[in-house]
């Protein structure tokens, strides 16, 4: 299992209860892909969302985020952290 | 109090060393801003890495990355989290 990091750009003007909708949006799924999402940050000004999940590969990561309706634009692996 | 979250690149080849290293870097001097970083993730293969700090203003998180000597391509204040 690896941590990673996706970005989601185009998100300006975000709320509270929509990134609680779409977290819960990927709760929901995640186990079919043993994907885990520990967290979410939105910056509703840039519009930008980084959430962090652990899970087998970055293409699992991606398809629960695309199931749920929304695509992440960047997917990094982060095997580093402090 | 905000949280933020930034974002470095050109970090292709980090080690955990590194990574280490610089986080030191910045709670050694995070005091005299009144910031805290809390967190960073790598992805030594893209050369991305993300902080996480709380902090007074965006400014004050750029200062303490600078001084440390690695300062941040993007910060984002994230003031929404799940």
């Amino acid at each position: 299992m690896t941590k990673f990091m996706d970005v989601h750009h185009g998100m300006r003007g975000i709320t509270s209860d929509q990134l609680d909708a779409a977290h819960r949006a990927d709760l929901a799924i995640e186990d079919e892909e043993g994907v885990h999402f520990e967290k979410a940050w939105a910056d509703p000004e840039s519009g930008t969302v980084f959430c962090l999940s652990e899970g087998p590969s970055a293409g699992a990561v991606r398809r629960v985020h695309e199931r749920a309706g929304h695509a992440a634009d960047e997917i990094h692996p982060v095997p580093l952290s402090v």
